[in-house]
């Protein structure tokens, strides 16, 4: 709990560098080329110079960090593949054979995969171990974790980030996940934050037909119903979460207090940044929405909170594909900032 | 003439491989990952297995050809910087200083940049010479070129494609274009071809006012109506054209007669594609949409042909920088296609 308390605290006195962002806007505004015609990858620049306080971020290192969990409610079939799927597509990453390694390699993102609750025994000798439990209880019959490893969960990601930071330079980093069943503890959770009935938040996961999508909102309603995890966003970690979704808000909160730009993937990174949203409104700010995942409870928790996907290619595989593709576009942006010359260095005419 | 001829006669012998397609699309769903789960890059990576005949593409050499020319109609008005920028942009290009620059060290894209008709005297060290003119005449007051000069200008571009693929290997090759007023000949060959009134299809380019704009409509209409560009592909191009946008018109057409996938920048490619649409409808298939410009004629192009775009970045700059981003994307869903291992050769589980 203290190391929660005191990353929550740092937090508290962190604000995103107004004087990097207005310095940052005016370099945009003299490259040569039109105001604004970068779109989105101005925009995006600013927001890396206030969150790095610095006008001209340089972005050399990006890592994707991939927390992995196993999730008791499938024994209710909402889910098209068998739980051992976790630990094989987890062992499949550390082999590279997965999207998540193909996109990595092609963006040249160093991948961490962290085992935060996989429900088989692993082999650390490359994985990360922060095993919590082998898999959490079924939410749609009481809480999938107690509010203590809840804390847990989000302090081994903390620390899963720190170890990473200290280790080598990081200047951004992405969030990714793994975890047969986890589209249900994420629609949970951001209908629970929303307050949007679980209809509008559950969609097909993997690939569900008709009737396990209709069982699968209606373990959602049972869970919510059942938990009532209405005190504070730990207890809706706690009552609906998943191991691997504690982790992703440790990285989250970690990140922010580093003044590392985070970049969240899809729908399980988004109900995990909702939770770390909900702790303190202000790392918001300091997140970057990779994509528009095909899940529709991302829509609605990316429209809570206004923010706005850099990325929209009909994706729904998780494991921080959008978060990698997200970061090479973030690098881009500040490789502008760095590398264009303005119409004055370059002696180009202005406007007329 | 002759050279335009060949090509469209060796263009109608081409058709989409549908085994390779096939093939590309079973791999697909056979690698580790939900069925359809990487979304518009799966659709990706199958096209290029049918435009290339490869049910295993791969895609290593990726070249961005820049066209640039002037526009006799800049003397109505209707931009916002002078048109010696243009050839200060394009010595930008040659010196590595300009966004598209950046876009393509980022990327790894060679990039090649052709005078099509730029208003000043270059330096032919490295730029590609296929000055047709010094700038279009102002076609709000007559054609911007003879029949014979866009008949050349398309020629030319063949021969720059021709030229650069025999130097090396090209696996795929993007549009881009430099040319100050260019939207304006853009906007009207959008309007001629889709029949869509120039309200529709003329922005703010480059960045003009609402005076600007009303009297760029105001050009574009005169244009259509003293041209009357309506006998065929060629004669739009002749009347309301650029040289550049010719020329890209000859990329796009020796592209697909090598079967490389072409990748369309933003608005004035669009314009450009357009005319290569109408001179055989079939080559739609062979071109790839990179991204969605803030310009508002090319929602209008791409809804007219059906053309779905992999990128929506607010972006409007043109150069061919959408292009060079998109051509990363499909290099990225052929690597999936070859470096993914199958649920049978990871040893993962296959769907309950």
């Amino acid at each position: 709990m203290k190391k929660l308390e005191s990353i929550l605290k740092k937090i508290e006195s962190i604000e995103l560098d107004k004087k990097s962002m207005k310095l940052a806007e005016k370099r945009q505004n003299e490259l040569t080329k039109p105001k604004k015609s970068l779109g989105i990858l101005e925009d995006i620049s600013i927001q890396v110079a206030g969150i790095t306080g610095d006008p001209q971020p340089y972005i050399r290192d990006k890592s994707i960090i991939v927390m992995a969990g196993d999730h008791g409610v499938v024994e209710e079939g909402v889910t098209a593949y068998p739980q051992e799927v976790t630990a094989q597509m987890v062992n499949s990453f550390l082999n590279g054979y997965a999207a998540i390694n193909v996109f990595s390699r092609h963006t040249s993102t160093d991948v961490v995969v962290v085992d935060m609750g996989i429900a088989s025994n692993m082999d650390y000798s490359v994985l990360i171990d922060k095993k919590i439990g082998y898999g959490t209880k079924n939410i749609s019959k009481g809480p999938a974790m107690t509010r203590k490893d809840a804390i847990k969960a989000i302090e081994s990601g903390i620390e899963v980030f720190e170890e990473v930071y200290a280790g080598k330079k990081i200047d951004i980093v992405g969030t990714g996940d793994m975890g047969i069943g986890n589209t249900t503890p994420s629609s949970a959770i951001i209908s629970v934050i929303s307050n949007c009935d679980p209809r509008l938040t559950t969609g097909r996961g993997s690939g569900i037909d008709d009737l396990s999508l209709k069982k699968k909102i209606d373990v959602i309603d049972k869970a919510i119903n059942i938990n009532k995890p209405f005190k504070d966003p730990i207890d809706i970690l706690a009552k609906l979460g998943g191991f691997e979704i504690g982790g992703i808000v440790g990285v989250i909160l970690a990140s922010v207090s580093h003044r590392v730009p985070v970049v969240i993937d899809g729908f399980i990174s988004g109900a995990a940044a909702a939770i770390a949203i909900e702790l303190d409104r202000k790392i918001k700010d300091f997140m970057i929405a990779s994509h528009k995942s095909l899940e529709i409870g991302h829509g609605v928790m990316l429209d809570y909170y206004g923010l706005k996907p850099i990325l929209n290619l009909d994706m729904r595989l998780g494991e921080g594909t959008g978060a990698v593709l997200a970061m090479s576009l973030i690098e881009l942006s500040c490789r502008v900032l760095n590398e264009m010359k303005t119409f004055d260095e370059a002696g180009v005419s202005d406007r007329i």
